[in-house]
């Protein structure tokens, strides 16, 4: 986790377009986490969870996103994208992050349950999987943790 | 990696199944891999690997395959589901194996460099990510291991 200082002015911005995408997502009954992937200081895709909705055990924000930036490259190697995310990304996505050889990921809140950029285990620098992937962590921390815990506590409150 | 007379008649026929997807990757030019969801018996969703295709990150055959199951069962939970597949997941698949909650994973192939089920990483027994996911290696494994081969070499003879 690092300090909101070091963040700039579009890192805030996109992080605010993934935040919009979360919201969206828990209006939909959906466990709020969006992302944004961005290339070359422009929004390329972008993308709330979907897993209720369509079915799919693959469908956190951040692979939606990745899949569809992939789409408008032309290319699933994103070497020059930096992906947005809520949430710090589990298992499936921090891999999925590595297939996709982003540059940056920049995420969230911790995901002290699942997270696999060092909260649970940390794919981002193992060795074992090649040259280490580069992120950064907690920025907008508190907006992206709270958005989780109203849609918990909401959840509980209605069963 | 288990011994082949681990595996029954229906596990010959499924991965059989998936061996066919990976060899209708290669065609399209695609790395052979193929992957099939089974529930009760019954296929319910296929797919080989179409990353090239669709300039997709995600687009490896276990997960193209574990969407659609998620689509045909109306669930992404797919507890009651076996995915086949003809390599060792990479830590994108196995991640996504266990999002899916499956009962099982058959393989064929070790992937050495890659493998994310013991051969480089073992995303199936960490105690941190919970319970461990069932699977079992080694099916056909010569047969899934010598698609692979030929689909490099013949790469290496045209660059």
């Amino acid at each position: 986790m690092l300090p909101e200082w070091v963040f700039d002015a579009d890192d805030r911005s996109f992080m605010a377009a993934a935040i919009a995408e979360a919201e969206a997502a828990a209006a939909r009954g959906e466990v709020p986490v969006g992302a944004v992937v961005t290339l070359g200081g422009e929004i390329v895709a972008r993308s709330g969870n979907r897993r209720q909705e369509q079915s799919d055990p693959a469908a956190h924000a951040e692979i939606i996103a990745l899949r569809e930036a992939g789409r408008v490259v032309g290319d699933w190697r994103l070497s020059n994208c930096t992906l947005y995310v809520t949430l710090e990304p589990c298992p499936m996505c921090a891999a999925t992050c590595r297939e996709a050889r982003l540059q940056l990921v920049i995420w969230g809140a911790e995901d002290e349950r699942a997270g696999a950029f060092g909260s649970v285990i940390d794919l981002a620098a193992d060795p074992r999987l090649g040259p280490p992937l580069a992120h950064r962590g907690g920025l907008e921390e508190d907006r992206c943790r709270e958005l989780l815990l109203r849609f918990f506590a909401k959840q509980r409150q209605s069963s």
